[in-house]
């Protein structure tokens, strides 16, 4: 795993971080937040809060009360050791592209289907880059709405062996997700001592929580499952147009969810949801590494660090239609930013095109090299006498070059980081191998990955155990 | 002018920074450096440095002394006022791509000419974003060689009314451009009061000043025009592979030259330069947008400010061939930690493409539109009770949508930084206006652009003597 120990980049004054902090408790106290879930509104009514229909009016000295019964940091296992995840602290873990109903691969854009999830997820388990291939990476076309999420999950407990997100469409959903994790992690006593999973719970900006997103938390808070509370926010479209207000929405709404994941099973593993960009004003079309997108992660980073919760961001976000200079640059807008910020979870990490409509194998692959690159440059410098190298200038002198010196011999495989994407080709050689652009290279890229993807070793009891399950389910919900 | 008062990020320690004060005193002690030119050895030797041969074995007590001798922060002023940039503190100035001998427009790949000299000054002129045209925004291949730096210093002087950089190829030329400046802004007086160039002086690194660029520095200093004193380190070919090290060399390039200026001139204004990356050690390539070089740029901002200096970087470089993903995501990965570290003078702000051999039409456009993403995001957050909305919310409510309110309806138009070649076109209407990507979208951009220029006023009597100085020298030159 990545641990991110360059300082972190925090632009919130300590003036600004109060009042944030006296609009948060004032809109939660005077507007408060909406849970569509009568279960939710009574765990709140028993623990003395204010309701009024579906309104919970919250009492801040109560949210942050349970907001502490949250670990600080945990661990999600994955069904190979090496691949376990730890969330919290300096750590950042990568999950892929998440949501998409429509796949890019170069010039033709078509609906997703299973084989796109597929390969996707072999993608994920061939780069170390990614520490899962997250969930609903596309939604699958060509398999039945009721029971697909069976086939996903599946595909992404058999073809990885690494960490995977849970499906949040409905409570029966989610409850297929926790029996699939016992089945494969070794009953429900394993997966509730150490997690097996992490799922979306998107908030429906402006401060409610809508039933089926509650339904899912409610079956994985029960099971101990780790949860990304997350206001969804355009801002000028489901928050107010200044990024402020946005912050103290979210704060609002990402606390208000913990803390029902609190009161369902205190302790519960809770990530600091953040998804906010903003809307263009005059399309109303939602837009994505945007400058505000990036203050707006950076103030997150500092405010979840503030209430001690690990936070989660988005990855290489972009309205891009495809791998192109837009897609470069804004991906890296949201992704240097996510690094800058220390961010624990971050989804869509690799893929991600079109404003979340898209995912593209061109832009995966693009990505991958974006979070290579970040790697490299969030690692502290090493400074000691071998790397002051002052031999070496009394060996090359002046004016020289210090392409033989014994101290470049020494370090010259390993001593910059080397990119698989980027081209730094002279233009005679660039045109001889066909003047391909970055996506035309990233084309041959995945191919090639897919065509060398080996399936991790797995139990074949515990696989075929799984595929009954599946066939079970998907008989049983009439697909 | 932009001025970033966001914070700085910074990622040396106290303990990293006096490991690199200790090399940088040891190098320049014992190692030294090469002045190729007997007026600069001979003011080393008049001030009591050891001078062998070429090599100047420079005391490091004494080379603070002459640092100290130069402004922290002064003003460079242009032929329109508006236009005067102040180098220094928290003020940002841009300038455009340098050098290059090609010029690309759309995917004809070819010889610059003076007409492209002339399009890029007048698209400079023409973006907020660029303080400065620059000064070798490329070479002329249509013009001779002796003689062309009188054709581009006049585009220069005509075409803009901003600021502008002097040349550098040999004392010769850094008259010239002195005598224009002297035309253009009345007189040696008035360009000695307030300069009116900035040049770059490079050092043939390692730890080599060469002839000609040192008649440039003398000429330049000696009219009290602000010179930019640039190691060019490529590691691994010109300093050693490891970071800290080519930072040790940085610091002993620089301040070596810096002494030098103020040695000619006490007070001459200079800026601390540099232009750090690394090449591929597999092929020798130059690479930019690199995560060392983006390490390398924070790590110089820290250490010129250490030393009371302003600081120069590069802007938006690239390896790319072309204004595709790679170039879209290196120039950022340069330019964003330029914003970061708060560079004051960014030279290639706009157009390098391949290396810097290329200038790009296309990918002019692409960075003045990270220029402008940057800015807005490099503004800080104004936090009061209308920023924090808290009205919207009651006007909103619960899962509603703020596009009506009325806190958006007195914002709307201003609230987001609104970018002019992103799409965020949703797939039909992309589709619809010919699934342009981002570079063909810039190409209609640059061009109508050029078509919508309108020189700046000038006064006929100026252009005209500059024009007959331009004829005189010409033939002085025998060209």
């Amino acid at each position: 795993m990545f641990k991110n120990t360059m300082p972190r980049y925090e632009i919130l004054s300590e003036d600004a971080m109060a009042s944030l902090e006296t609009a948060w408790r004032r809109l939660m106290t005077e507007v408060g937040v909406e849970f569509m879930h009568d279960d939710a509104l009574e765990l709140f009514r028993q623990a003395g809060q204010k309701v009024v229909d579906n309104t919970v009016f919250l009492d801040p000295e109560f949210v942050l009360a349970q907001v502490a019964k949250a670990p600080r940091e945990f661990d999600v296992q994955a069904r190979n050791p090496a691949n376990n995840v730890h969330i919290g602290g300096d750590f950042m873990a990568f999950s892929g592209v998440y949501g998409p109903p429509f796949v890019r691969e170069g010039a033709v854009r078509r609906d997703a289907m299973m084989d796109d999830f597929r390969n996707f997820t072999k993608l994920a388990q061939g780069y170390d880059e990614l520490d899962s291939a997250g969930g609903i990476i596309c939604e699958p076309y060509d398999t039945p709405l009721d029971s697909r999420h069976l086939d996903m999950l599946l595909a992404l407990q058999t073809l990885t062996d690494k960490v995977y997100m849970g499906n949040v469409v409905s409570g029966v959903n989610a409850r297929d997700t926790i029996a699939m994790g016992e089945i494969l992690f070794g009953g429900r006593e394993a997966i509730e001592e150490t997690p097996v999973s992490i799922s979306l719970i998107n908030c429906n900006s402006p401060l409610r929580w809508d039933d089926r997103m509650l339904e899912s938390l409610l079956e994985y808070a029960k099971a101990g499952q780790p949860v990304v509370l997350t206001p969804f926010i355009l801002m000028g479209a489901m928050s107010p147009v200044t990024i402020p207000a946005a912050l103290v929405q979210q704060i609002v709404e990402a606390l208000s969810g913990i803390a029902l994941a609190q009161l369902i099973r205190p302790g519960t593993p809770v990530i600091f949801g953040s998804f906010l960009s903003n809307i263009d004003m005059q399309s109303g079309s939602p837009c994505f590494g945007t400058p505000e997108s990036g203050i707006g992660l950076l103030c997150t980073g500092q405010i979840a660090r503030r209430f001690g919760l690990p936070f989660r961001s988005g990855g290489g976000l972009t309205s891009a239609h495809q791998a192109d200079a837009q897609a470069g640059y804004e991906s890296l807008m949201t992704l240097m930013p996510t690094f800058l910020a220390g961010a624990n979870w971050v989804m869509h990490s690799a893929g991600w095109l079109e404003g979340g409509l898209v995912a593209g194998y061109e832009k995966f692959v693009m990505d991958v090299e974006l979070l290579q690159m970040l790697r490299a440059e969030f690692t502290p410098l090493e400074i000691d006498e071998a790397s002051l190298a002052f031999d070496a200038h009394v060996e090359v002198g002046h004016g020289g070059h210090f392409l033989g010196a014994m101290h470049t011999m020494e370090r010259f495989r390993t001593c910059f980081h080397r990119p698989f994407l980027s081209s730094s080709d002279n233009f005679d050689k660039w045109t001889r191998n066909g003047s391909l652009d970055t996506n035309e290279r990233a084309s041959v890229i995945y191919r090639k990955r897919l065509e060398e993807y080996e399936p991790p070793p797995m139990d074949d009891g515990i696989r075929e155990e799984l595929e009954r399950y599946v066939i079970r389910r998907r008989a049983e919900l009439g697909d």
